[in-house]
């Protein structure tokens, strides 16, 4: 059994993948409305126009798997990235791949907490929505529009892993 | 001193305005992931990319105003529809009028759940962002592009309204 150990996600750890949608000093802070309102401006780089795409809002409401997690499948957006933000406050967990050809070997966890959210660059392989605990609602901005957009990767045998919380 | 009486925000009571984002039987929901996930789709008709805009997602952090809240300036976005989801999962307040030509004797006043967001259709009339009691942060998303796209109103005299809260 070959274990993932998740770590606390951050902007330059998580680069590699997309973005990290938090307040702070890695984004532009326009203090608008008159003083009452600080605007963290452009905090993810959406990326959902491609071949007539257009931005979609939902909300996911994840159910946690049973304990421990076992990745067995993976999945991408080849046409748009996707972003989630948690509406619960409770930590989640992230895992993911480098878009490309998908590598096992490559597979990272991380823990995000409950002000963090993530948008998957287009191509990024990534866990669906992973609730800790409790279930977790997101919201979530991705891509509309006919085409096919999600490619999954099963994995089995030696390619499971199996994450360490 | 006119009173605004504020309702509580339905989808019903907000339609002349825009989107109600919550979870519930009035939006589309898909049971993904395997089963995991319920997917509340397409909560809210974005409309940000009239004239080369972008989608754009920030976070706003705002601070309640002094009590009880006076209506002086209300905003409208010609170009666009803007989005805004609660972060902190507290009470805030919506105040609107519909699009067109602003008329203060048609200013509305609702409050939003902490698990509701909202929509203005572009054009509406509204009040910025306002938290009430403590700081709520917001997830918003609204249009990027160079042009104009914020008109602003302000009320004086027999105008200004009081919010009943």
């Amino acid at each position: 059994m070959i274990i993932l150990q998740p770590r606390p996600l951050t902007i330059e750890a998580f680069a590699p993948y997309g973005d990290v949608l938090e307040t702070g000093a890695a984004h532009e802070l326009r203090h608008i409305n008159y003083g009452n309102t600080d605007r963290y401006h452009d905090v993810a780089a959406l990326d959902v126009l491609a071949e007539g795409g257009q931005p979609l809002v939902s909300i996911f409401r994840s159910r946690p798997l049973p304990r421990p997690i076992a990745v067995t499948v993976m999945e991408r957006h080849p046409l748009s990235s996707q972003a989630f933000y948690p509406l619960s406050q409770h930590p989640y967990m992230v895992v993911v791949a480098e878009a490309g050809e998908f590598d096992a070997g490559k597979l990272q966890a991380f823990i995000a907490s409950g002000t963090q959210g993530v948008n998957y660059r287009k191509g990024t392989w990534h866990h669906y929505s992973l609730a800790l605990d409790k279930p977790c609602d997101f919201l979530v901005i991705d891509r509309g529009g006919p085409e096919k957009n999600c490619d999954e990767v099963f994995l089995d045998g030696a390619n499971i892993r199996t994450v360490n919380y």
